[in-house]
């Protein structure tokens, strides 16, 4: 077979994570499109092929072959155990900065304080071998069992006496007056091969092309570029106002004792630095948006 | 506590089958109420109270006791294994008489023709225990893996070479292009109780009373009421026309000699009975439905 | 004016009450269809025209001689003080027999038990007009401003301290942790005319019909027909069973002992009164329901 | 082949008016089930194999016997010419008892009042061959155009001078004011078959079961039950209330001088002769829906 | 209480102006996310807490001091007549350049021509008070009273014989075949400010803030980036063609006689501008977004 | 007439291409807004009246004048055979850089081989002229008749012996089973004028500039910015990967021996050309979204 007819077989979590993902391909000029009536997403790459499954599922597929690398949850990756080779961690970016994580949660009015307190109780979960590993390190006897969804609200109900779920901020877990009482596991995205894909130099080298553009694709979200105009007399006091980590690109403008200065930085760091560079001279602030940055 | 406040514990299961079994429930005089921001469905009886469980679930609570009685599927209580009392079967009227089944399926060009051919091969089943059980039985080596839904797709992906799903008429199953080759099990919904609730004379009298209505009104969805009029001289003929098991309610007329005739028949007899009444000489043929029939 | 064209202008409720109001007045035989581009609903009967209007404007409309005839609330009939002639309460079936009514409640923690306690506090509230008659009366100074909407979460999110709001159960109140503390008003829908209208008696006669027949609608929703056939000899025992305001028809069978039963009862008994009518010796028993009872 | 295995091809329209005729057919007896990836309806009944269709592609199928049988419209039957046997009309009931017509209509201020006002104009519509006819007829020379929807825009965005469209009540047409100039056509769902098909007695006796059911269903959508209990001595005065085509089922009830009278009445007068029953002595009246009649 | 503890309320709109209203205050670095079943949004800011609330409420709140800072209408604002401090003015970019204002309109066949046609007779509308001032100022006595919205409709349907009604651009009011006759209120959204809020420097300091991000975001909906190659000769011709208000960058490429040459203009005059500046010699020329312009 | 009050009209397709055609104009500075009780949509051109109109009438309005310039397919202009001037082809950016296309179907299994293999079949399309014309083209008689839409579907449901039916990438076709065995007809969106229209200098103009703009953006669909740093002495290894057409523009940065650089590049390189550009020493590269390009 000739090398360009070579392929990788890529796995794609669908569900809830499915539009992100496939949004963040696209941005990386991968276009994954699912026909209606069609298994088999088309990518517009020749040496990829795709397929969408169950996030759950996708280690064990990449374990056995079936598919050569992915995109899973480091929880389900532990949670089935499945011995593949972790190439990289994706941090999506969400509301705050917090990971993800599954957490040991009861009822805000119950008498529980501590893991021990559970001792002999009934846990509810998704993620039930983890958690079985979780009680059992601590040397805590209970009875965990398999939650078919809706999980928050089983302690609510009376049907568990304490839940192991995933959340990001706390806040559903509070909206259904849970009270957490300790972090079982923090999560988030990998990047991960079959082992035996991992040790072919053409195959390893595509996936690390993919993941240099996921990488900077998901950096991208967090920055922007902001352009200003900058008197020289005030290119110190300006220059020393912006992150040191990012280098400015400065250029002169023509026929003029003005600078042009353009930076890279942090979203969430514009609102309070727009203000300050107003108050020290600069001129015609403009932001933009990036794709991608590398 | 006086006998007028004694309760039982209802399991419903939600999701697939909430509504037409909250509807059954109405149509029984229980109107099962769920308020969009709270946990407890309310109930219009005192004696009862209702909590909405996913199916799989049901028959672990109501072991434990943390539900009295529950409606579940003979599948998920044979796969939970958990030890309760089966009060009776419930079988809900479909499209077709053919009862639910999980079935072992193959796509439709597999060299696969007996379950002995699937010796090796990986198997994605949501009913886990089920299935490795009843390839230990045929003693078959296989791979036997959990599937987070969708499970038709994955042998036409090429993620299983088999797979172990519910079905009714097998349509679903045909239009991935699958071929059945094994029943693997034939499933209904059950009334099930705890066996220490099944015990008190109370509670199993209104387990009863459920049970009961509860199959009046199933059996009620499958028949209706047929009326109309025959003259005296005719009556032998129409009645001979008439199924035997159901006995006629006959009538004579006031100041006539026609008779009125009424009897329940299966719905699905009735395309063919009405032309032979008409042909008989019946007249004034009315049919109307019911609600319920003991 | 010849009198086949006299008409009535009917107002019928828009919003939540109205599909439950359109199928009200079909199941009464009168097909009210509202065209998506037209502002008149279409009905079959030449005697009448319908307009649809928010419940809240409807008194007003039928005070000016807008409309001749419509149906409303209590509450809304009270809060715009229209005068207008009252001609039937009209109790729609709902959940529970608990009619409507509009409390006033507090914050689950507040310190308030007791109207009195409310002195000085800020009260929201659609029905603004009688939500002040009623602190008026009471004699306590309050502060109460019109609620847009949205008015249970007014109290959480600190924007009142009270709120008059309505409700059937509570369970929304509730939901919101709030705390009912006085009930404000009873309420009921209303059919109510015009008085100058009312004084016409070929009109009187067309609204006093409509009553007829939604009051017949309404009434058979709670009701049911039974017909069972009963041995002569256990006829005694079995009608006693019955309850005794509704005379059963008892009619007796061709050529037999058997007698056939037919009886009206309350939906809501059949559940208990199907176990006993069983035990008593009742054969073939079936129920079916009623569209209009009068 | 064995007469058991005869099959009559069975065209069900699809689009707007598919729910309304599936539901007919399972009135008779007949489930048609659709799958969602599959092509072909399911149906209970071994001597029909059914499909959905576009309702003015049915013609066209049934003469080149594709199908043996189908509903269609009388419209599409003129408008595809097709060379068909026409079993019988099949009239839905609807909002009102005017049928549904294809009408001439012009802008409400345009001068035109008559057909030939349009001499020279421009006349949109689906209809083309009917409409083209029609004014040939006529000898009104126009220049007719197929209109892709969104008909009755047309006039009044200045695309076309004049419209044929389809209306029941004309209310769509006067909604987008346009006023009806003329009558085009009067139209009507028929059940039509290929012309070999019907001189096959097998099939014709087929065909006539499913006329027979379908009309039996038709019908009672239109009329219900009514039983009253009334006094022997007011027996003549009551029965002379009752519409004189349906003859009632008058019986004595056991012990008593008072009759059991049952009847069943078009819907639509009922909500004028209940008022004269209760007048004229009849207690107990109730109403009951009825599934078929015939 | 130490300064990094401080924090003021602010009040967002519900309802219609919701969506834009977050995702502009997105685009300033404040992401504001709404819980399923919480009151108060989550805000990525410890000095703010938000609170989405109606907007005609909001004055109300922050003259009462319940709130620090919102946004709001400059009508609901007069309606009200609540105390506030009015930050500024925020016009969001729509369609055109007309303001939103109120109009009084009456049926398009209706002979009023003037305000003053309209005495005696009954207004509709939301907003009542401002309604009752114009027609008090203008000495005009009219009956206006409470429209509990799909205003526009009740002049059509006999209920009103004018409106006043918010519009932007009259297509609305002139879809359902009413005319207006004047405006009676033109309207914005404004950032408004309890006084006391206003009187701490703190508060001023951030509420400040807020408004420079927000104006600056608003402006950066109106403008686009442009950048082009321009040869030496050309240059001058060229930056005549720019519009004189904004300052273009210029700078020299390296070894060549071309220079660089980038410009913010409004979006609404790039269509016209980028013909010019292609027949004046300037090519590549590109266009790209701005998030936000200081 | 003033040159300020002239005005073109022009025609958008409505349907499955609005959208994205809205989106386009919107992106050239014509915002278009449709109201949902207006027929003519608004835009904010004082020289132009929009419309929204079937793909399939707008070259028959065009060539009666009726509308001045509008957008179409090639397919359709050719089926209705309207006489007018083609400005421009349209290329929409989809998943692959195939066209769209109208081809020639027989089912899977089928014994078609050629177009001569269906002669004497029967043919099912909606571009019934063009495809009427294929086949006398090639001296084959066959049976063409009109397709109401879901004409796949027709091969399967033996309704035809082959479809003519447009794809883009023949993912369709091939999930409905069927074989492709000849293109047709290729296609893709085209702006065309009315002939008298096109002669008059004004409107030409007016029309060229749509024409320049729309290609400008939709030439930016496919392209991005890049921006990256660059050592002076990597300099000429670093533009040699950048693609020859693309001029890039390169700036000296102060006090230093970097170079700034910027190019547009086709978005489907970028994911090979990022990690050449990291290997070959270029830093701080950022990838930015274009609006246009000219």
């Amino acid at each position: 077979m000739s090398e360009t007819q070579r392929q990788i077989k890529l796995g794609i979590p669908k569900g809830s994570l499915q539009d992100s993902t496939l949004n963040l391909f696209e941005r990386c000029g991968w276009k994954v499109r699912q026909h209606h009536r069609n298994y088999f997403p088309e990518i517009n790459d020749p040496e990829i092929t795709a397929r969408l499954c169950r996030v759950q599922e996708i280690p064990h597929y990449i374990q056995d072959g079936i598919l050569d690398v992915g995109l899973t949850g480091k929880d389900w990756l532990l949670e089935t155990g499945a011995d593949v080779h972790v190439v990289s961690d994706l941090v999506y970016s969400k509301v705050s900065n917090r990971p993800a994580r599954w957490v040991l949660a009861v009822a805000g009015d119950a008498p529980f304080r501590t893991p021990q307190d559970l001792a002999g109780k009934r846990i509810a979960t998704e993620l039930l071998g983890v958690t079985k590993k979780y009680f059992a390190d601590l040397g805590i006897p209970v009875d965990v069992f398999y939650s078919w969804g809706a999980t928050e609200a089983k302690v609510v109900e009376g049907l568990a006496d304490a839940i192991v779920e995933v959340t990001e901020t706390g806040t559903t877990i509070r909206a259904h007056g849970l009270r957490i009482i300790d972090d079982v596991l923090v999560t988030n995205t990998q990047l991960i091969a079959n082992k035996k894909t991992w040790e072919d130099p053409w195959k390893r080298r595509k996936i690390m092309q993919i993941d240099l553009l996921l990488q900077g694709a998901l950096r991208a979200d967090d920055l922007v570029g902001l352009k200003m105009n900058v008197p020289g007399d005030k290119q110190d006091a300006i220059l020393e106002l912006l992150p040191s980590l990012n280098s400015p690109t400065v250029s002169q403008l023509k026929d003029s004792h003005w600078l042009a200065v353009e930076i890279v930085v942090d979203r969430s760091i514009v609102r309070d630095l727009i203000p300050q560079l107003v108050e020290a001279g600069a001129e015609g602030i403009i932001e933009y948006s990036l794709n991608k940055i590398v």
